[in-house]
């Protein structure tokens, strides 16, 4: 249930709310508090759909992961992680694992 | 640069692309197009938004967790996957750890 | 400080307060309550980013007519309505005004 | 079909088109392009529904009308009005009345 990068990011973040907020964007972005975390997390989806609809894959790519690190800011300063989503994500396969099944009739 | 949840949520997402339209979420969102899941996109974007105005942790969780998928389902979408995001995450914290150690001047 | 085709919508918006949720889809969104709303505001917020991008001038028009509409929405259902933002606009049209004659400085 | 408010900002908002980029922050916009106008909105909209979620009636006229201007600067960046939106509203308006009627059956 655990990625070494995004545990590393993880870490980061943790750490970052001991650093001055003028030293690091992270750290400034909690000084500024949960709604300026939360306006660029919708920044970010809309440059993510932008992103897409230009079809560039790099765009994409960076931009997904500036949307998923910006949500990692958000975990961190809600006293969350990325553990969390991934354990929501394998229990929804789980679930999707047998609903598939049920559907298939076997 | 590899997660076990990750990876097999896009071996999943790879598959669906298989399936009849109507037999599953993901086939259905394919057939759809590029233009539903961005709607997706920026719709799990402003739940998360509203859940972190809520402040329940299971909620935020929740969302963040259909935010990641519907960006997973996009990047199958364009044949690209989880690793991309996390390589360009790893390399943005390299970067930042050398700017920050250059910061310390040390 | 008032136009009429916002003023006719706000009237409406007003009297479906009244109407039974499933009988309007307005009366729908008000039973379902604030969260409702606000998701309807990030979805065609990202509807007009894509048509934008499509640059289609009917979708755009549309999609701007539908965000609008949701705006006027969650006005009315918070006891607002369009003169609030439209003397929040003049407002601004006023202070911009003199801020462009001080930056000419006449 | 026209509303003196909004026809005054769409004349000034065709106006800075011929204003130097650095002299206002419209005419900067233009300059950015299209993707700066669309980020704002997706920015906009976001703050929206916090300010929503705030419950703070005039934040909510303020993010609002930050809302419309920037749908206005992209409806005319693309040589689009706001009566192209007053007029699909009235339409939806009509429209409305009408299913209103049939649903009542008189």
């Amino acid at each position: 249930m655990s990625d070494p990068i995004l545990d590393e990011l993880a870490r980061m973040l943790e750490a970052r709310k001991q650093a001055e907020p003028d030293g690091s964007y992270v750290a400034g972005l909690y000084a500024k508090g949960l709604d300026a975390i939360l306006k660029k997390i919708g920044e970010e989806a809309t440059e993510t759909v932008m992103a897409a609809k230009d079809g560039v894959p790099d765009k994409i790519v960076y931009e997904v992961a500036d949307l998923w690190f910006h949500t990692l800011v958000l975990l961190a300063h809600q006293g969350l992680g990325p553990d969390h989503v991934l354990a929501e994500l394998a229990r929804r396969m789980g679930t999707s694992g047998l609903v598939e099944k049920a559907r298939r009739g076997n």
